[in-house]
C-alpha cells in the first residue's frame, strides 16, 4: 500500500493504468506548463504584443530549459503554486533581454489549468479507445453467447428465463450513451484556459481576443472565454468518469454474483489464494467495484469544488487537484480491467 | 427541524420549494402510477393484447379509484413497493370479467420508475423556467451595474480592479451551460420503463415494440429498451442537479463575502437576530452555499446506485428513492433562493 | 415517493422509523424550544439576573403558549432561523412587565442547537435499546443455530466450512463496539448549547456560569462551554450513526447472499412480487444495504459542515439541519429493521 | 500534478506529509509484511505448533530476503493480492526443509491487515505529536495575543466584540477532544488480525489462541478476536481523520477570512504570484480547507467498505486500500500546516 494504490509499483498494477497515469507525471506536468508558454510566446509575438524576434529566442530557450525541481517543490510549498519559481528559473534560462516578455499577461491558473487541459485531452483519448474496445467485445460475446439461456435474478432471487443477450444488453446500452455525453461535453471540457490576474486580460488591451485564440489554435484546444472561477467542466467531467466506473461497476457485480455456482459464466483464470489452493477469486470484477464506490465517492469532492469564490479560491482549487486526476485513472484502469475481464470469459450461460 | 426540512413546515419556506416538492407527494406519485396503469389498458387494448372493450372499463373504474393508503403501507413494509397491493385494490374495484388485464405484462418497477419520470417531466419544466429567470435577472443586474468598478479578489487576498460585469458573467455563464446540458441529457432522462418481469416483456410476445411505443405516446414521454438495471440517466441528471445547485452556491459564497463590508453590494433587507437588532444576514446566500453541499453531498448516494446487481437491485433503487427527490427540490429551492437574492440586489460595485 | 421517504406516509412503512421521526417533528421541536425558553428564566430567576417573580409568570405563560406557525414559516424565510419571530410571539403572550426577560443573553442558536440535542437525548435512549434488542437477537440466534455448518464464502467464492457462529459473531461484535463508542461520546454530544449573541455570555456578567449550570441541569443535559462553531460533536454522532448503519448493511448483504439458493438461510416471508406470484424477495435485507449507503453517504456532509467559519456559519449551520435527522432516522430505521429480520430467520446452516 | 498530489515531488511540498507518506511505501508495507511472517514463525515455533528449530532458520532467511517486485507487481495483477507469489518468493529463500513452515494457517488478509495496522500505529504517534503541539501553539498564541480585541463575526456580519481568546478557544478546545477520541479508540485499531482461510484458524486447533496472542506481543499490537470482515475501527478512525482535517479546516477558514482586510491577523509571509507581486496569498489556510474538504469526502468511502460481504470482500477491502493511506497523509499534512501557519501569526486582533 502507498498514499495511493494509482502511484504504488504493486497494486497500480491491479488497481491503476499507466497510460492514463503517464499524464499525471511531474514531467508531463512540466512540459505542458512549458507548451503554454512557448505557445503564449509565439501567439504574442505574432499579435505583435511581445517583440517579434521574442518569441523564436524564448521558444529555443525553453528547448533546453531543465527545471530545478527541489527549488520548485520548495516553491510550491510557499507560494501553493509552482509557476512563480518555475518562471524565475526560465527568465533566468531565457536571460535578460527577453525573460520579461515570458508568461506576458498571464497567471499561474492560465499555466496549471491549460496544463491540465492538455492532459486530459491525451487521457480522454485513451480512454474513449479503451470505452469502444469494451462495446466490442461484449459485441462479440453477445455474438458468441447472446442466445443461450440464463435465469433472470430480480432483488437477488431467480426470477424468470432471459437469454445472456438481454444480461450483455444491460452492460453495453450504458457505455454506448457514455459515448453520446462525452462528445457532447468535450466541447465544453477542452478549452484554454486563459484570463490573465484577474480573468480580463487586462495586460493585453485590444490584443485580448486575437492571444487567446492564436494560443488555444496552437496548443490544439478550442478557444474561450477565462474560466477559472466557473468549474462545471471539471465537474461534468467528473460526473461521466464517475458514470463510466459506476456502469463497470454494475459488470463487475453481475460477474462476480454469476461466479459464485460457477455454472453461469467460466473465467479462463481467477486470482490464486495463499489458504486455499482450490480457489479462483473474480479478482477484476471485484476490484470493478472497487473502483466505481471510489469514483462515486471522489465525484462529491469535485462537485463541493463548485463553490469557489470570487475570482480564483486556492482551496476549491487545490481540491481538485486532490481528486481529479485519480477519478481519470480510476475510469480508465476500471475499462481496462473489464476489456481483460471480458477476454476472461470463456462461457456464459447454459 | 424535521426528518427533512423540505417536508418541514417551517423550514422548507427558506430551504425548500413547494411546486418541485408538490411533484412527490403520495398523492402526485399514485395519480401517476394510476396513470401509467390507465395508459397500459388502453394501449394493450388497442394493441389488441387485452379485449377491445377491458380499456374503457378498466379506465372507468381508475377515475373513480381511491387506494386504502393504511393497507399500502403495511403492504410496502411487508413487499419492499407499493404496487402488489396496489393492484389488489385496483383489480378489486375494477371487478372479476377484466381485473385481470390489468398491469397486464408488467412489473413493480414499470409503475414506479415510469411514475417517477413522469414527475420528472413537470420538476424539469419547472427548474427549466427558474433556470431562465435567473439567467435574465443576472442579465437585467450586469445592465444596470455592469459598468460599476469592482475589486477582483483572488485566493481571498484584493487583486486588481475588474467591472460588475466580469464578475456577474462567472455566475451567468454555468448557468446557460445548464441549459444546453439539461437540453442534451433530457431525452435519455424522459422516457418510459416497461419491461416485465426482467425486462423481456415475455408476457407480449410480438406486441412488445407497439405496445411499449403506444405506452410511451400515451403518457407523453419518449419510447426506449426498458432500463431497470441501467440507472445511468438518473445518475447523470443527478450530477445536473448537482451542478446547478453547485453554481449557484458560488454566487451564494460571493454574495455573503460581498456582504461582509456591506460595501461592494447592497441588499434590500436581510435576516434578523434574536440577539442583535442591528444586524442583517445574508440568509438566502447562505442557504445557497448549503443547499450546494448538500447536493454535492447526495450525487454521491446516487452514483452508489450504479452498481446496481443483475436484473433488479432492491437495495440500489431504494438508495435512489431516499436521495434522488430531494436532489431535485433543493436545486430547485437554490433556483428560486438565487432569483429572490438577485432581486434584493439594490446595488452591486462602485 | 415524497421528498424524504422517512416522512412518507407509504415509504416511511418500510424505511422509516416512527419513534425516531417523532422527536423531529415541528411539534417536538417547538415544545424542546419552548422548555430551553423556560429552564433559561427559572435560571436566571433564581440566579437573579431577572426578577425573582419573572420566572413564574413566563413559565405559566408558557404553557398556555400557542404559536402562530404561519408566521413562524414567514419568518423562517425571512431570518434563516424561527427565533426571532418565535420570541415575539412568546413576548406577545407574556405580556409587556415581563416580556423582555424572555430568552436573556441568550441567542437563536442556542435556542436551536439545544433544542436539537434534547431531542437527540430522546433518540439516542431509542437507539440504544434497539441496538441491545439486536444484540439479543443475534444472541438467541447463535444460540439455536450456532452449531450449524456453513460453508465459509472469501471474495465470493466458496472457501471452507465454517459455523453459523462464527458468521453470527461478525454480525453482532460490532454492534457491542458500538454501544461502548455511543458510551464514550454521549458525554460530548448531550451538553447544553448558551452562549450568546457571540459566545460570551456578555448580558450576564458574573453570573455566566451559573445561570449555564442551572440550565443544563434543569434541561438534564451535561454543562459545557459554549460550542457553537465547534461542531465535531455531531460530526461524530454522524460517524457513530452511519457505523451502525453499515455494520447492519454487512448484515443485511450477507442475508440477501444466504437467500438466493435458499439453502443456507430460511426466512418466515417475503415481499411478493406483482409479475412473479412465486418470489420471497429478502425486502429488509435489502432496505438495510440502502440505509447503510444512504448513511455513508450523508456523512460526508456532516464533515463538510465542520468547516463553519467564526463564531457561526448559517451556511454550514443550515447543511447540518439538512443531513443530521435523517441520519439518525435512517439509523433506527436499520436497527428496527435487522431486528425485524432476526425474527424472521426460521433456519440458519446445515 | 500527479495522480495523487501525496505522491507527487512539487505538490506533496504543500499538500502532503513526508513522515506520515513514509509508512505507506512499497518497502514500509513489505517490510512490516515480512515482521509479521517472521512474528507467526518465532511464535509457532514456540507454541510448538512447527518445529522449534524451524523459527530461527526462517527468521534468519528472512533477514536476508529481497523480493523481485517485478514479479509481485505482476502476481497482485492476477491475484488480487501480493500474498501468494510473495510467500513463493520467501520459500524459496528459506528452501525446502522449511519452507513450507512460513505462514502456516495464516491467510493473505492476515498479512494485509497486520501490516497496515502496525504502519497504523507509527502513523498514529506521528500524528499524535503533531496535535498536541498544534495545541502548544495555539495555547502560547492565546498566551501572547488573547486579551486583544476581535469583532466577532456571525453569518458573516459583524456581531460585537470578543477578545482573540473566544476565537482561539473554537480552534483548539476540538483538538483536546480529538486526542480524547484518540485515546479511546486506539485500543480497537491497533490490534493483530489472524484469523486464517475463513477466520476460523482452523489448522492451529488448541493453538489458536496462544499463538494469536504470542504473534500480537511480538509485534507489539493488542490481541483480539479477527475481524477480516469487521471493519469498523477503520471506519472509525477515518472518521477521527476527517474530525480532525475538519476541525483544522476551521482554522484556515477562519484566517483566511481574517487575512482579507489584513487587520485582524498578521502572517509572516504568504504566497507570491506570477502575476501581482504585491500579494501575500494564505497559501497554508487555503491548503487547510481543502483537506478538510478532501477528508469529508473520502471518509463517505471507508463508510461504504463496511458492507463487507461474507467472509472476505475483495470489492469493499480494495476501497479502503484506495482511501485509507491518503486519509492519514491528508490528516498529518493538516496538522503540519497548521502548526506552521501559527508560527506565521504575527500578530492577532486588536
Amino acid at each position: 500500500m502507498t498514499v495511493s494504490p494509482f502511484d504504488h509499483p504493486l497494486l497500480s498494477g491491479l488497481l491503476g493504468d499507466e497510460e492514463a497515469a503517464r499524464h499525471f507525471s511531474v514531467e508531463a506536468d512540466i512540459e505542458a506548463m512549458l507548451s503554454f508558454e512557448r505557445a503564449l510566446t509565439e501567439a504574442e509575438a505574432e499579435c505583435g504584443v511581445i517583440p517579434r524576434d521574442a518569441g523564436p529566442a524564448i521558444v529555443q530557450a525553453l528547448a533546453a530549459f531543465r527545471p530545478d525541481t527541489a527549488k520548485l517543490r520548495a516553491a510550491v510549498a510557499k507560494d501553493g503554486v509552482v509557476v512563480p519559481e518555475l518562471l524565475r528559473q526560465i527568465r533566468a534560462a531565457v536571460g535578460g533581454q527577453y525573460g520579461e516578455f515570458v508568461h506576458l499577461g498571464a497567471t499561474s491558473q492560465d499555466v496549471i489549468d491549460t496544463s491540465l487541459v492538455l492532459r486530459l485531452c491525451a487521457a480522454v483519448e485513451h480512454i474513449g479507445l479503451l470505452l469502444s474496445e469494451n462495446i466490442v467485445r461484449l459485441a462479440s460475446l453477445e455474438q458468441e453467447f447472446g442466445g443461450r439461456a440464463l435465469m433472470a435474478v430480480t432483488r437477488m432471487q431467480p426470477a424468470i428465463p432471459i437469454t445472456v443477450a438481454d444480461r450483455i444488453a444491460s452492460w453495453r446500452a450504458p457505455l454506448e450513451r457514455h459515448q453520446q455525453r462525452l462528445k457532447e461535453q468535450s466541447g465544453r471540457l477542452l478549452v484554454v484556459q486563459f484570463g490573465g490576474a484577474a480573468g480580463t486580460l487586462d495586460k493585453l488591451s485590444d490584443k485580448r481576443a486575437a492571444v487567446r485564440a492564436a494560443l488555444a489554435a496552437k496548443l490544439g484546444l478550442g478557444d474561450a472565454p477565462q474560466w477559472h472561477s466557473q468549474r462545471d467542466a471539471f465537474a461534468e467531467f467528473a460526473g461521466w468518469l464517475s458514470l463510466v466506473a459506476g456502469s463497470l461497476g454494475k459488470l463487475g457485480q453481475d460477474v462476480a454474483l454469476m461466479a459464485q455456482a460457477g455454472t453461469d459464466i467460466k473465467l479462463s483464470s481467477g486470482g490464486g489464494s495463499s489458504a486455499m489452493p482450490h480457489k479462483q477469486n473474480p479478482v477484476r470484477a471485484e476490484a470493478l467495484v472497487a473502483l466505481a464506490r471510489f469514483n462515486a465517492t471522489q465525484l462529491s469532492g469535485m462537485q463541493q469544488a463548485l463553490v469557489h469564490e470570487q475570482e480564483r479560491s486556492g482551496a476549491a482549487w487545490a481540491l481538485e487537484w486532490l481528486i481529479m486526476p485519480q477519478m481519470v485513472v480510476a475510469a480508465a484502469a476500471a475499462l481496462r480491467l473489464a476489456a481483460e475481464l471480458a477476454r476472461q470469459i470463456e462461457s456464459l450461460g447454459h
